[in-house]
């Protein structure tokens, strides 16, 4: 079993940088965007739904972004605070940008994605507004990697990760890859690979482990392979997700270990992995082990895509624990 | 009483020019953005609007405009087909803007609507995918102003209007000012003045003949000496809209007359003055006279601010005519 | 023979509106760019000779323009007063524009001009720092269009016409029409169209008009048709130059004359245009009649392209006269 | 005396990366640009200066770069192609770029320079045009910062290091810092972080090390301890510039050293930074100890300064000898 060393002194359990908007599930199930009569309106973004993961199982949870000084942002902010969700990270803009909105359609696949991210809020955070005294009151500072795809918002990221190292903040990168957000898979690779490189953690699945091996290892399907390449200069563990055929982890000393899926009637594809995430990070502020950590991630993962939501269906800590004990005495 | 002279022997009575895209209705009324569950999902814009208002009431519309490649670029276009709007002129665009979103809350006055419009699909149309032959086959093209505010969509609004004086297409302006579109009033006020020399009815409210008038007569109120001011070039009907004062009109030759609103319980304060356009603009293709038209659209935005939607909520023409003469009996 | 009417009791003749920069003509000439030793400093850009031209033969001229805030923009300020131009509406742009520059070889022919104009700092006059009293005390307002290739300078030139309108100030459109800065020749022609409706008179060549009629008349050769075509609205005169073959010269009321050229051996082709509207511009606010102005235009068009730069070789009065009294006499 | 581990076996010495453009000096001395009468023409930018530097010691230079499609860009690839540079990496942008161009005055010191880098066509470099083929077929691979200050030359430049790095060519980098290239020191000091911890040597003067430790080290001026930073991850060696005062050497190892500088009258002051690196690198390339390199550095910019050029006033090899062998001897 794997241990991972973390700052225990710290205020909060983890901060969480990257997006946070609206998410508007179709009200119909199975319906196409057309036929659909409405949404119902959720908070999402991969980084507030990491966020709100980890709140819901208890931890103490912080917040770097960047919403709109608009009604969604008002609504983003109320919510996330109402979550008891730290706020001192948020920025509000009023430069024109509008908070990311996703409009979905409700199928377990092939399901349309309609994303509005033209001049999106969370992409206008500067480095100068990431405050290194906030980052240093986190054990874990958690970056999603849609906020390096475009600048501000790239050095922001960039600088907030360098502020974790010198600070002891342990680093974890979630790859959360949206092709749609860059020019070419080359360039989302090179800032892909200098953000792994200063963190201790990376998690991604296969697709996302092909974009960062774009001019590495172009081709490259081998994920023992991959993770020897990426355990390297700050890494100490990668994880690499398989959809249905579970999660791969690699540590740094050689230790490997494989994890399976909780089987579930899907209702919707996305939020697994923000909820894989979340799981997996809370285990670890509270000083459990890699193993459970990621038992913890697949677990909350079944739970959400089961659920109709991103945010509101993240379990809580007697949800988790009893989910996984059903399931396991059922075996 | 006064006819507007028109050719007659047209595939089409009129053809509108501007926005159609989206519009997120709360489900809930009188209830913030941030606490509301959901939204109601329509076809909005304000020439959608108008397009729908006229096709209702058993007009032949055609539309010049554009929308994304996507599930809501095809969903405004299903439904406008679905209402017999003939969309040869529509475009669609795959640059990566996106069709135009609104977002509102449902209450009678102070209500927010949230906006998403950067990179917005209908400002995309050039003036090259703007043919002269379709606007030659029209009797009217209705301008929706907001079409001005940006480069490509401005010159193609601009040839438009030249197309349509160049075969004798009657041209209305629908101001339909959006001062966020704008860089300045400055600016809005030198295209507007080019649009409404090239029209023949302009309609607008008292705020939108101000910016207007911004450089020809800053601080002007007096509405007489506003359409003296615009009963030029081309111009032959002057349309001033003053809320629940009613509508003053004036014409070229010197006659002059005002319509009275219909007073009704509101629901929403949008989708008035593009259902007043449609009522006046249905009238006029059909050789009803000014004040007829005038009427029709007054009475076809009462019912409109009575629904809880704009495109949904226009009236067919037996509604129409029920609803005058229910008014009238009742004086 | 043909008067202009114009207003008498005006302090300034003339100012011109455009494009003032630096123009750096080769050391040697019949030389390619790649082995010339260095360039000759001037100033130049369409307005700025235009306005030396009509203030060396004595005109009292004004200017409406933008340079950078830098050692080029001080230079070409430094230089226009020097000529004795009044500058009271030379911007000054700090925004990181840059003065445009145009590098030219010196050829009699296929001379290669290379031009920096990414984000130049001409474009960025906006229509607020129009001073309509400024206009409203010169005889003419002329206009040079590139002025109209791009916003917000396009706007402060539209509304520059509108106020020389009103005030009735002469408004002379020089075409000055450069491909590269439009999008498409349609954009152009519309921009162009408004311009020529709002000019009294409009000098071109007939690829300049050719550009005019994309939309109206493509493919049009006739000259006569073309005169036809733009003596509408405010244009009482119609100039239409033929390099070589001179020009031909058609009035609101029907009166057309032609004017060849005066033969010279060409040094560069270039600053012919400007000297041509400054001899003629200067004719015109001293109540010379139109055919001596277009002879004025056409003897000053001679004399600079004999020269070697545009500014520099603008002739004086006494030059002019003594030129044509040569020309003439020698016939 | 310390070595640099070289691949020998290499068909290029170095290849330098970055702005190759076009510098125009006033013809006449200590004369303001409002009165200079006009330009010498040259071939300049830093990377253009490092690699005719080179190439003129004798060594075999490559360069990665972009030109403009024009007569410009064509007289820089021929001047360089003259010199012997190999240009199989240099690039041709016609999307509207302008090569870059220098206007300087010609004074010893407060020396106006005029920079033209609006859309400047070095920064259009993408990193699918960076080949890894050609940066293994060198030696040494010189980086010039400035490529760092805009996408997509930014990340064609951290693409050329990483190939570097992977083919043991050695990673020089200049630091070349121009702050009117960039939003904020913050984010220049994040892109030279990270370039400098992918370079093997790091050469900048005390104002560069400030910029890159905006973030790090707030108001450092102890160059023992900047070193100290600096030498890390990849960084081998450190050179901190301090003008008339010399330039300090500090090597992983903790062997340091200093070098003055060598008298002269000074013409310009600009060159001396590029020259400095040419002497060193070709020192490196040839084997030679890295006091040496800098002691070749430091006479190659001496001998640049005095003369009236950058790329002119390189010295050959024997030139150099010839001025370090008369100043030791004076001594």
């Amino acid at each position: 079993m794997t241990k991972i060393a973390l700052q225990q002194d710290r205020k909060l359990d983890a901060i969480v940088l990257g997006r946070a908007g609206v998410d508007l599930y179709a009200r119909e199930s199975n319906t196409d965007m057309a036929d659909i009569s409405g949404f119902n309106k959720f908070v999402g973004g991969s980084a507030a739904n990491i966020a709100v993961a980890v709140s819901k199982l208890g931890g103490k949870v912080g917040f770097i972004g960047c919403v709109a000084d608009d009604a969604f942002g008002g609504y983003v902010k109320q919510y996330m605070s109402g979550q008891g969700i730290n706020l001192d990270g948020m920025m509000t803009d009023n430069s024109g940008s509008r908070t990311s909105v996703a409009f979905t359609e409700m199928k377990p696949s092939d399901c349309t994605v309609l994303i509005y991210r033209n001049k999106a809020s969370d992409l206008t955070i500067k480095p100068e507004q990431v405050d290194p005294a906030y980052i240093a009151s986190s054990k874990v500072l958690v970056v999603t990697g849609t906020a390096l795809s475009e600048s501000p918002s790239r050095e922001a990221t960039l600088i907030a990760m360098e502020h974790a190292r010198r600070s002891n903040t342990l680093v974890v990168l979630d790859v959360d890859y949206r092709p749609y957000s860059w020019r070419t898979d080359v360039d989302a690779s090179i800032y892909y690979g200098i953000a792994a490189g200063l963190s201790d953690i990376v998690i991604g699945n296969r697709e996302e482990f092909d974009m960062m091996e774009t001019v590495l290892a172009p081709g490259n399907k081998d994920d023992d392979a991959t993770a020897e390449r990426f355990l390297r200069a700050n890494t100490q563990v990668v994880v690499i997700k398989a959809g249905e055929f579970g999660s791969k982890v690699y540590c740094r000393d050689g230790h490997k270990f494989q994890q399976g899926i909780f089987r579930v009637e899907v209702q919707k594809p996305f939020g697994s992995g923000d909820s894989f995430a979340g799981g997996l990070i809370w285990t670890l502020v509270n000083g459990g082990e890699l193993e459970d950590g990621v038992k913890h991630g697949s677990a909350a993962a079944a739970i959400n895509v089961s659920g109709n939501s991103c945010t509101e269906a993240m379990p809580t800590k007697e949800q988790l624990f009893d989910f996984i004990e059903t399931r396991e005495q059922s075996l």
